[in-house]
């Protein structure tokens, strides 16, 4: 083991990302474009790597949830492709102005976009996630050094493979986007330990690799550990638009971070049975409160660990709370500040929820499931914040940048 | 000694820092103002307390540069209370949207300022940091929790004390601006550990306190360690205007974090001994390369510690450059990446330093000392951070909030 390998990467990173700092909008979509086309020609090649996986995978005794993360077919690499193309199209972020000031002392000031550096990407399962950050950081102008899970090492690596050569034919050096070569894990630990290195630590995986980087790491983290999140149905909502909202929020993928756990509903809301019937006949476990379990036998009583569970399946937590006030309690007690919703036709009920709730994503009459950046507009996510500095929420090509102040005079002097 | 204190205080915090989230910019004006008033009737209150401080730092023999921050008399009493007065005329970051979306996929979405939380000042000698960072708090819907130095105990307790029963008039609670009460060097210690507790901490100080903060935190810091700022006088400065910022950056105050503390001089510059001449009669100490020093005799030969020197006195380091590019690498290696400038006619040359400086503040044509707050017109700061994650520069009130997401639909719904 050596632990100079991390040093290594991060000192070719950093000085790759002074020329990417300059290059121009086009050099790099013309990359990503270059890249995208080349996952294209690559397919085969790529799905035979990732069959090496596989193929490990299955005699490790991997489950099948992992093995359909890990794995990758002509589709799935079409879709690699179709997503480096999303981020080719989206605007750069870099060089934008923030804002500006009226001349003040002699001075015109703007803050400037410019990236952060060196981004440190470690993630597990799913090979989408090396393209996915490569491409990010060629957009946003960051080095990313990429550090992926030992069950898609194959995979990882024809990936990387095509953004080495594509950026190795352009005037941006290929150091831009690296990844760790061997699969020691001490290299995890020497990426939380960089700092001065690399800039900003980007966890993409179950829940134990994310709370082992937040608990060990010495660079900045963006990242969420849980995605526990509430809906209230309020005693004004709609029923109709209440069932239709739970069971999508629930149901439509158990998996995601943005999936419901916890359904709390009003004591004055007209129909509560109904909605425990949907989840129950759509196939989900309900966990809840004595008031529940007295409205339909199927359920089952709720421990207090099922308020602090992201189940990740279906199975909800669900029980009666006296009004607003409570539900706000309760969702302060047990929210992991991922996204939190209500559904009610009253608006100030609404707007008091959205108001109070202190969550990276706080929603009204609608499904949490849409905690993506995708659906939020922003082309692509590297991922979903919880923590309260730099970015909240879904993080895409902007929370990847910082601002740079610049000031302009004319022989301007301070008095 | 306990270390329950800390965590006390921060839970303390942490209940107030929801009330003051929903409370209206009225409410939080009329505090300050009120505050304000409050400070000038304790006028001769504070000046007393002070006056025991100084009494306590003289006997152990504090240096005059010390004292001179520590003291307060009338004036900068009143001071203190114009710049809490200053606060609350500033806009309200809170409630701001940052931005909103077209609807989309049946949602619309915007980005809300909020405030972060629970913040922790460490600070040395100046008393007027517990009232700055009370007003800042308060204004941005923070708690903060304040160490101050022991030197400043009696002035930071008779400030704190008028924050604590202003507060207690209104219907904010008064735990939002909490002193941490004895001395106690154990405490710093906790604050720094106090994860989930506190959601960022600011050290203003000197470098070891700084360091130290830096060093030990598990809680995100927003500070900077070193002002090494740098200015460069490319081969079209105008000989005048150079000499006029020269002197201003170097000489107006030497002790701020802004002040020159490197010369770079290109080779083609005609007139580099008239800078250098500047300097020496304004009382400065030049030390320099071998080519400076045959303009002048009065100069002293730099080692290489001079370059990563932050003087915050009367001296100065000196080089000449080859050209932009050599300027660069200079900055690149030694700049604290607080603040670096160029003087220069040729805008081509002053664009491509502002573009590839990567420091927290590049200007043009202008002093360096101009980097603070309220230069920069956001009317009082917190602190300059150099970090890369946030805020970076001058932060004031933005820098004290992050956001949330609010989605808005209508039974929306993914599908």
């Amino acid at each position: 083991m050596n632990h100079k390998i991390i040093e290594t990467l991060a000192h070719n990173a950093r000085k790759a990302v002074k020329k990417i700092a300059i290059a121009s909008t086009d050099e790099k979509n013309k990359i990503l474009r270059a890249s995208a086309e080349a996952v294209r020609r690559a397919k085969n090649d790529i799905v035979m790597a990732n069959k090496i996986d596989l193929a490990a995978a299955k005699k490790r005794g991997l489950d099948a949830a992992l093995l359909d993360r890990l794995m990758l077919n002509e589709d799935r690499v079409e879709s690699i492709a179709i997503a480096i193309e999303t981020i080719a199209s989206l605007p750069d972020p870099i060089g934008q102005i923030i804002d500006e000031s009226q001349p003040l002392n002699g001075l015109q000031l703007s803050r400037v976009r410019i990236a952060i550096g060196v981004l440190g990407i470690i993630y597990e399962s799913r090979p989408n996630v090396t393209a996915d950050a490569a491409a990010l950081a060629i957009k946003s102008g960051n080095a990313a050094i990429l550090r992926g899970g030992s069950e898609a090492v194959n995979s990882n690596h024809a990936i990387h493979k095509i953004f080495h050569q594509t950026l190795s034919n352009s005037d941006i050096p290929a150091d831009i986007v690296q990844i760790v070569g061997d699969q020691d894990r001490a290299h995890v630990g020497d990426m939380l330990r960089s700092q001065g290195l690399i800039d900003m630590i980007i966890p993409r995986g179950g829940k134990s690799l994310v709370k082992r980087v937040q608990d060990e790491a010495r660079v900045p983290v963006l990242a969420h550990l849980d995605g526990i999140c509430h809906i209230y149905v309020h005693a004004s909502a709609d029923p109709d638009m209440a069932r239709e909202i739970i069971l999508n929020a629930k149901m439509r993928r158990t998996g995601i971070c943005g999936a419901m756990e916890t359904l709390l509903i009003d004591q004055n809301y007209p129909k509560p049975a109904q909605l425990i019937d949907a989840l129950i006949e759509a196939g989900c476990e309900v966990r809840c409160d004595d008031m529940i379990m007295e409205l339909d036998s199927r359920t089952v009583s709720a421990e207090t660990v099922d308020w602090e569970t992201e189940y990740l399946d279906a199975i909800v937590s669900a029980r009666i709370v006296s009004d607003l006030d409570h539900a706000l309690e309760h969702i302060e007690q047990y929210s992991s500040g991922h996204t939190d919703a209500i559904i009610a036709q009253d608006d100030t009920a609404a707007h008091l929820f959205l108001r109070s709730v202190d969550s990276a994503i706080v929603m009204h009459n609608s499904s949490t499931q849409f905690a993506d950046g995708c659906e939020f507009g922003l082309g692509a996510e590297i991922g979903i914040a919880t923590g309260r500095l730099h970015a909240r929420g879904p993080v895409a090509l902007e929370g990847l940048t910082t601002y740079k102040w610049i000031a302009r005079g004319d022989g301007a002097v301070r008095p």
